[in-house]
């Protein structure tokens, strides 16, 4: 199986609008975090999908913040993006904005970032094309991204002794 | 209440972009109609909701056509635009496209149109904002969405009589 | 494979009933656009399929009117039935009205006319069985959308060119 | 609040019909017993919504049973009936039968009987109409819920003490 | 295929919680029928897969009481338990009980008797492990349960014959 | 409004199973990520709940880690635990273990931390109850939880200045 050659983050960059119905909301009106996230995850993993040209899955959701509630009626608008590719893993952030129908004010409302994996036909992982940084903010984002992942790894090193 | 002053269709231009999972699909493994009208509704409502400051509701869906299955594992790409603007009411058109992950080739796979009403507190229609055509191709559109709907009124005139 | 004798509109003539639930409607208490048309495509999918004895499959919405808005609570009658049968393709037409529960009046909220098409094993179009009309209304019903099918077909090389 | 005068068990006899999909088959491919009990309490509860001419709430399913297996592709037939009325409560029998799409062959897959009240504004039991019993069939159905009825109670005055 | 061992009850004692969200409840804001019986039938099939060690399908719906309603935003304890084990059959138990999130108390809310069937590859039924019941209430339920079961087929022969 | 007394971990303990069935799978037939998200946050919510003895709503997801796939067939079973409280948020993990039916064997699958905040009446932050450790093992999970939380706000601070 060949891998697919370098590719830019624009390539794979994923929009994903929702128009935020009862059935999404608790008790209070504001949409669970359950379904926040599961927007976020398919928001990723479309995301990493595109930048593989394959199956990618999740692997470990790195952090998700919740900066403002999200209400019964709002637009949310999702931006997902890849920020760095480390071997047959990939690192996918993905920002979400509450929109004001009235004035098209955006508040942010969700950052998240997350682990995906590439697999390939018997479920195993395979190599992720290689991410080709085009600017100096790709290229910050990449750096940030492998840092990151060392801090991960030493976490884990650390606790499992 | 003030009436927004007039917008130009990028203003509402919406994107949205899904994952196809197997609750999508039908026996067949494509995706059934009625799931693909959800979707599509939803794009033209957040749409007409963008154009209108305001909630829009569906008022007629005028023509959808099915141009190719799409199937579990795919991504579909919608793109909602405001075509015209009539009073109370608009047509919202609804492109969508089914993404071949390992090529990114999209095929058109869903072409729509739709009318939605503009709806104020006590859910009574309400004009919307004038359509500000910036571009040869937008007044051409807002010209056949014009012509579309005398036509539809000229049958129902016929046929009530 | 056989094609199955003429049928009359009579044999594949559906009845469902819904019973509004808060998941169905959208901010204002109203049923949303997108989760009528799943109702819709499903009667019209149930009638196709028990014209033609196989899966059938929407190849277009060609009209959906919303008379009146539904409500959480209400109970939601939808009814289809075949019109015309053209080769492999074939029209559905679905009426759906909300019931007052306490006074069992029937107001009519949708009408919709949608396209099927009936389906072998490889996912190919096959014919469908020959509609027998019966009255005098099924012989109307179906020389109408033997029409509008002509005037779509007529649409769409003008569009063409 | 006036009570509603006496109503034939035609007035509220309710049809639905499903089409199985994915999403409600089990790992086997066949309907899994919850989805089917859903189906099967909101066929019922339509059925004594509308005799009651107000909201009634499940109060004991009294028996389910499944006869045969459901497939997904098939089209699955309800029907509700109330039986008996015993003041503010009802019994609601219904019957499901899933159609062989190619020779429209009914088989019977589901039997329940189900116990509903009649809920007031406040949610309190308010009187169902009286059941008006029009044909032999339908004063035998009223004889055997009000046996089973009396022998329910029995059965709890013994295990109560 | 050998059949497993005797297993007491504990081995299968299942415990479910559910958060009650708004798209569970009807227009009363109390979880509807349909819904409560969703959650059982998954409680109890649990339990009966792990007494058997295979899947187990639905067979009987026994009696479902609904005790106290249930409103959004409670939470919802389920607990399974197997009762008896008739050959290729068994009776599972389930209560239910809505938490008061303040004071912890808990109220039942709604008891349920199922019957499930074990099924091997082919999809017919199979030998269920013998129950080994070990405490003196164990025997109890077990007893009631058979005398249920005998009184069901007399009622079943009565009917039939 | 008076603060609750403090809680042991034992207090909110929360035990969750679910039975994976094919709406939960992906195109591969293993759960996907937002799948286990929602379930997690619902695990991680009632816990919260539980130990504030009012609505606790997702503030971020800290970590999830996916250890191994989920298959559609298998049981699922979820443990949410409080680990520590500041002020008025507080740090629930979560564990999920995969069981084999037929061996009972179980396999960690997910492990999740996340933070939730107690919120009052008019949906503001408030004070939630002290944590009373009573073992080591709490104790221990209390001061990792507190390290852990000094950490991310020291990477915080060092990002945003």
């Amino acid at each position: 199986m060949t891998v697919l050659p370098p590719r830019p983050p624009r390539h794979s960059l994923t929009e994903m609008t929702e128009l935020v119905l009862p059935p999404h909301a608790n008790a209070l009106g504001t949409v669970f975090g359950g379904q926040v996230m599961a927007w976020v995850d398919i928001c990723a993993a479309i995301a990493a999908h595109r930048h593989c040209g394959r199956v990618a899955v999740t692997a470990a959701v790195d952090e998700v913040v919740f900066l403002a509630p999200i209400h019964v009626g709002e637009i949310v608008r999702l931006e997902g993006r890849v920020n760095a590719v480390f071997g047959t893993s990939l690192e996918v952030e993905v920002l979400a904005q509450v929109e004001n129908p009235a004035t098209m004010d955006r508040t942010p409302c969700v950052a998240a970032l997350l682990t995906f994996v590439a697999v390939g036909e018997e479920g195993k992982p395979v190599k992720a094309p290689v991410l080709l940084c085009e600017s100096e903010d790709e290229r910050r984002r990449s750096a940030e991204a492998h840092k990151r992942r060392q801090d991960r790894l030493a976490r884990r090193r650390l606790k499992n002794g």
